[in-house]
């Protein structure tokens, strides 16, 4: 199994009134559910247009519990923008990491371990919607329809959604292990 | 996205004191965790030697919570193994479905959907291990070397493990609509 080293470079929460946008803290426990407090905590949440296949805000098992973004697909994004950053707040990233550049790609199932002891476990793509574009479009008055060019922008690059597979404390700079799931011979 | 559809051959719970071995039952409720009094119901599990990453007993998110195993995929490992046939329950399976023929295979993230509105995401494969086997063995003294015989015969035919995304009754004989997840353009 490949394995990969990554800095936390940035933690964040959405815990502003109405807002999916987070802001930044110094470190956070991370528990079953999530973040405490941050809008998409819990181990369940409400079906939304995510998820068709169920009827609109019925109750399901929550797998968007932790959003991670990379710091070098953020600069490619800003780039294909045009726009001299995209900040990880204005996507709601609740982790900002550097030194794995291909996050969003990283398989179903990979595992994400910081110092101590704490596991996230990757459930999947977050493939990117209007409402981050719409957020960086605010920021860059002058440029033109950045929030549906976000969407072309941010494909394969928008990053991760997680779970928490094992709670605790993580801080800000820390080193975070990934083991990249391998489907021909899958983690358990 | 593709879709397929399978039938629901076997319901079962493994709720027999000290064995990994089901027993089959007409109907049941999937909760959040999978069956009350199942070996593996919970929110949370103990981590064993199949997540090396944590230490043994450690309490982490159960994404083991239900195991399917195709018909199909039974029928090949009992011929591999050169023995009449392979019950699901001796691997310890809830669901046996039929129809679907490359169940172990199915990429994580896909769904399987019952008819009321009940569904399982798919967690990944279950790799084989030798107690399953150890199980056939019993089941056929005459055969040589069926428990170790069966981690090569049950490799990509063991089933997969599932978490109940959205609770609620199944009974056997139902249809279940099964979404299959594509990396390319993943089920969110």
């Amino acid at each position: 199994m490949k394995t990969s080293i990554a800095q936390v470079k940035a933690i964040m929460t959405a815990d502003q009134h109405e807002s999916f946008v987070t802001r930044r803290i110094p470190e956070v426990t991370l528990e079953f559910g999530g973040i405490k407090g941050d809008r998409h905590f819990g181990i369940t949440a409400k079906a939304d247009s995510r998820q068709p296949m169920y009827e609109k805000g019925t109750e399901i098992l929550n797998r968007r519990q932790i959003t991670i973004v990379s710091e070098e697909q953020l600069r490619d994004i800003a780039t294909e923008l045009g726009v001299s950053e995209v900040l990880p707040e204005w996507l709601g990233a609740n982790l900002l990491i550097s030194g794995f550049k291909d996050l969003t790609t990283l398989p179903m199932g990979s595992r994400l371990l910081f110092p101590n002891g704490v596991g996230l476990i990757c459930m999947g793509e977050n493939k990117p919607c209007i409402h981050p574009g719409e957020m960086i479009q605010q920021h860059y008055p002058s440029e033109e329809k950045v929030a549906t060019r976000f969407v072309k922008a941010g494909y394969k690059k928008r990053g991760i959604v997680c779970a928490v597979e094992c709670p605790g404390h993580i801080t800000v700079n820390e080193e975070v292990k990934i083991l990249i799931n391998d489907f021909s011979n899958p983690m358990q």
